[in-house]
């Protein structure tokens, strides 16, 4: 039983995801919303740059086009 | 209850925002408008290099594909 | 009262715009004309590049893809 | 006998892949899904960093255009 | 009484235009020819690198996407 | 007689191929199959860092984007 | 009188032309056919890195993204 992509991301709605983008950028929180672009609404997301924690928001809306991967 | 990007950010308009774009860019304003690329207009913004303010600008018409992430 | 990324360049026609490009390049000049992708006419436009004036044309057309943003 | 791209990910389904992605990032896993754009969904995988490996995921979501190629 | 890039580019057929290109690279030759991505025909062009004309051309074919920007 | 890109992929399946990738990697192995966005299916190929080689696979499928040329 | 680039390109088949690619790749031979997306077919042609030949091959499908201009 295969599963695509996108079911994945809306099976990890309202989960905790880290969200890998290029230059060395991470963010992880709650997943709240996503498109089929993979932009992203994270909630309580803390930003990593190098596996430090440089930011943190109540709200992230992340462009798709940044991602590398999400694991739930 | 989940939300979509696009309408995540139609909530954050006339908010401020904090816009992440490539390059170590960063915008801090109000989001006037947007439209579906993420184009983005912001009123009132700062713009920051690495963390400093280098510019100020009543409007500014930033172009969805240098965008990274926007915190509300 | 918001308003389109489009329609804020609209709004701009006619008026000195300050358009900042990728790789420290930045024209000043009259915004004449854009079309949907961001592609500009800019008239009597000086070009910077890292804030030094390095040419200066009539007309200047711009490839929408290298804007970053673009302040009226 | 010739294969499409994508059939030949379709019959990589429930198989260990290795994927390799843009800047020295690599997953081994089971692939679980995929879309048109290579949009994959991993089970089980461990992401390598130039040859090591730096983490472990039950399920990763990687978007399509970072991936160089997947061999099953 | 604005104009459309792509208007500005048919104002500029058969006139003399300089053509910047990423990475340092420069056209300087007569425009023979467009489409909408930008693609460009050039008659008599010299390339320059870093402003030294390294060559010469009867016609040059530039690919759209390569452009920063056209000055006629 | 001239011939489209794809009819000469087409002419090429089943055949030996070299295929340059970006970022200097190549692969050496038999075309089993492609689409129109050049992605491909290579059986039994060579992987090829800087001309060495360093990974050998029965079956890969490369997303074509990452694809430079691919010579029969 | 003016042309479209890709009457341009269709003028050139079976001549010799001058194909710069990115990252100082250049190939010259003879082209055999194109399509829309300025993917390219030649014959004969030989490949040059940073002005030296540096392979030769009886056809050569180059994938239309990598091509800066084409010089007949």
């Amino acid at each position: 039983m295969s599963i695509k992509p996108l079911q994945a991301l809306n099976n990890s709605l309202q989960n905790r995801v880290i969200v890998e983008l290029r230059a060395g950028r991470e963010f992880r929180g709650t997943l709240d919303g996503f498109d089929i672009h993979m932009n992203l609404v994270l909630k309580g997301a803390e930003e990593l740059m190098d596996g430090e924690v440089v930011s943190q928001a109540d709200i992230t809306i992340v462009r798709g086009d940044n991602v590398i991967y999400i694991s739930p």
